[in-house]
């Protein structure tokens, strides 16, 4: 404990779990650190739900850098603790309440939400619940897994709640890069140039006479699972690394490539495989969240490091972290999201972002977040910030899912996160469609053909040429453009 | 002549329009200078368009700032001439070609425009066609009324044909600041970091043995009208500055406000009018065009400066700023569009970010471009640019249009350009709607009943009551989310 608690005058504050949890008022707004399950708060929230069994009901706004564990979302939730959340969730009960209308959720871009915070567009903090791995003798706080907004968090909230965490190896410590960024009209550019620099601090100075108290605890991340291989996956990144290696040789990317962005799930998985297993070298990871396979990058020299703002390892991948932690520490930095997401250096470093769609329809929109338009999954997180900024960007699908019932190929997308504007290439395990400078036109022929599974070719062909008897720089006809949803809503399929 | 082409070894490469235009092939992609009909090249495309009668059809892929005047979109598009447009268009002729599918047009982000040639996205570039006010002794190209993409176009071109622009006075001279940006993965921090720094030079480098001849003309632009004043804009810049006040009152934004931009349009006019007459002092204009309304600013010294990439002025707004140019110089830069509409600028400046819709759906999707999903108007411009990385984004639109037959609010806008995540403020003539931090459901409350015609709001009000019952975190009836646009197509008007 000497090792965490470094600053002696601090020792006073140690209170328990449920004497934290007494600090939450009904109505507050809570912001709490955690970022893609890692380094979130797990024995206050814990408390709370007890506190809220025994003595009935508390609501709280809660705002978190992304998506948390069940010991905060999912036990809240469940207990009607959560009226409000932003900007990012993956919890199943929580996504429930909110497409029930019970939880009021805004979906916003991770890499915007820390300033719109301090420009108080969401009010002022109450109290903020930040993880961390130790406190120095200042009273910095040194994070855990994640950085996330939480530097924002801890500069705006009126009291802070700290969870020391000792599941959380010390070793962390020298991971993090903490840098500030100013206001406008105040505002210099950020003086990052190349993914691995380090511009700011280990730690997370904090005013110690805002924090009310210190808990200690050791619960663990509720970390992922490793999602599994599978065939579609596989295709789909060989299409994808295969266009790559023609961009190169058209010298319209450099031979290292530019730096990677890439989502997380099976075929983001598939992807960064693919990337091991090909023949380019000496490549850069700028991106959000770092998980197994990049440390088969890094183990493999095919990576030159590795720059996000959480650690998202299944148990494997977080022992393997672990064991090797003083040299991974040379290679990984983790930011807080307001940089790893920030559009001034995702465009300067001209990054290949790779996110997953929902749905994608034959004039290149993206859905990201919401099926059939209204029931929201998880929400756009960073795809929006790497996607609009990039230099080239890529969105990937199966071309069917739930066995072929649902074509992720459609006439009309039904909700609206990536614009025909912003989108680059389209992949499925059928083919890549690159409909860069394409026409509406030219981008339904090549969307249809490339990346369409074969059973819905004819479907999506048909709706087309009948839009185009209607005519128009981007056919469509309106009374028709969600037949295929429609019919999955009165059938339980997409097909006739 | 001789201020004008200061470099004596190019005299010899004048030549006639009609000679210049033999350097047109069929096939080629030409780049022409030119924005929002200003600085655009006349007398060559005119002498094309006379060849073509002559001597039969040529097609180009033509590449510009933005819109241009009819000497080139219109006069070309007639003949047939374009066969690819890129990125950005207002002119009629072409429009309805576009929208009969005679013209494959890409709607292209303006300040990503630049970049995206320069990677070769969209092959090379054969031919530039620039419209300069002089050529300096080492060869440099002095700009005119715009400045746009012409700097990429001449790095890019393989060959340049110049247009020297007699009725284009030289006093433009140091109004430009022509800045380049390195690519990836060779960037560094642009170093703007107050909206009238300069950071460039007076003129456009050039390798002068690219220049295959000079055309000297007087064809002056075809400049705009100044679009007139209405009630109904007049109603919405009153509701708009009420809640900048407002604003400012709650600490959310500085007296002085933060660096403006507006789109053109009566509106545009009338939300700078309100400015005038508004309690702000020492307000900043950091936008895309500067038109008439920026001079009554500039000259009530309520504005300090403006920068911009073009300068569309009417007649009269064309003549007060000839007659006091010297003086204007001093606060207006005409910067390329890769740096007016930069990110990392927009980001770094906190933009409050003022454009059009077309329309705008309960839940706060913005369509600027395709009506009833599918015709063209324009294009996106630089609405996508400032609205993103702005630090208030606001959207203007009456509440109907074509006498009340049109809803400008629907329950799906039928083309999204604009994304929910993108969206702070609504305004029409009826009230402003101020949705940061609003879930879905509580958007779709207050932009019907602040925003929404009252002969619109009892249609609208039904549809959400009707998808709420099928539940949701945006709740929609896919069956019905066009259905105000389908009965306008049937009926003539989206009333019941």
């Amino acid at each position: 404990m000497h090792d965490r608690l470094r600053n002696k005058s601090l020792k006073e504050r140690l209170i328990t779990p449920s004497e934290a949890a007494e600090y939450i008022k009904n109505g507050m707004t809570v912001a709490a650190s955690g970022f893609t399950p890692s380094g979130y708060p797990k024995a206050i929230p814990l408390a709370l739900a007890e506190r809220v069994a025994r003595e009935g009901n508390i609501h709280i706004n809660l705002l978190t850098g992304a998506s948390v564990g069940n010991e905060l979302d999912g036990v809240l939730a469940e207990k009607g603790i959560i009226s409000r959340r932003y900007p990012y969730h993956t919890n199943k009960i929580l996504r429930d309440r909110i497409n029930q209308g019970a939880v009021s959720y805004k979906d916003i871009h991770l890499g915007h939400f820390p300033q719109q915070i301090r420009y108080g567009f969401f009010g002022k903090i109450d109290l903020a619940l930040i993880e961390a791995a130790a406190i120095t003798e200042e009273g910095g706080i040194i994070p855990t897994t994640s950085v996330g907004a939480s530097p924002t968090f801890v500069s705006e909230a009126e009291k802070i709640l700290i969870e020391l965490n000792t599941s959380q190896p010390l070793e962390l410590e020298g991971i993090h890069d903490i840098y500030y960024l100013e206001d406008p009209p105040a505002r210099k550019p950020i003086p990052l140039i190349s993914p691995y620099e380090r511009i700011g601090s280990t730690y997370i100075p904090i005013e110690t006479e805002k924090i009310l108290g210190i808990v200690v605890t050791d619960i663990k991340d509720g970390v992922r699972s490793l999602p599994p291989g599978d065939d579609s996956s596989d295709r789909i990144a060989a299409h994808l690394i295969e266009f790559l290696y023609h961009e190169v040789k058209k010298d319209r990317l450099p031979h290292n490539l530019l730096p990677i962005q890439s989502g997380v799930g099976s075929t983001a998985n598939a992807v960064l495989r693919g990337l091991l297993e090909s023949p380019f070298e000496n490549m850069d990871f700028y991106s959000e969240v770092i998980q197994d396979s990049v440390l088969d990058l890094l183990d493999s020299r095919k990576l030159n490091g590795a720059s996000g703002t959480s650690l998202t390892f299944s148990e494997a991948g977080l022992k393997r972290f672990y064991k090797n932690i003083e040299e991974y520490k040379h290679k990984i930095i983790l930011r807080p999201q307001e940089i790893s997401n920030h559009a001034e250096i995702i465009r300067r470093l001209g990054s290949i972002a790779i996110n997953t769609a929902v749905e994608v329809d034959i004039y290149g929109h993206i859905n990201s977040t919401n099926i059939f338009g209204s029931d929201i999954i998880n929400g756009i997180g960073g795809s929006g910030d790497f996607t609009r900024n990039a230099y080239l960007s890529i969105f990937t699908t199966p071309s069917t899912l739930k066995n072929g019932s649902i074509s992720c190929i459609v006439p009309m997308v039904s909700h609206v996160d990536h614009t025909e504007h912003d989108v680059h290439i389209v992949v499925t395990e059928q083919g890549l469609a690159d409909i860069r400078g394409l026409s509406p036109r030219e981008r339904a022929g090549v969307i249809i053909e490339n990346c369409a599974h074969p059973d819905y070719k004819p479907i999506l062909r048909d709706y087309y040429r009948r839009s185009l008897r209607k005519g128009g720089h981007m056919p469509h006809d309106l009374q028709d453009a969600f037949s295929l949803h429609n019919r999955f809503i009165e059938i339980g399929s997409m097909r006739d």
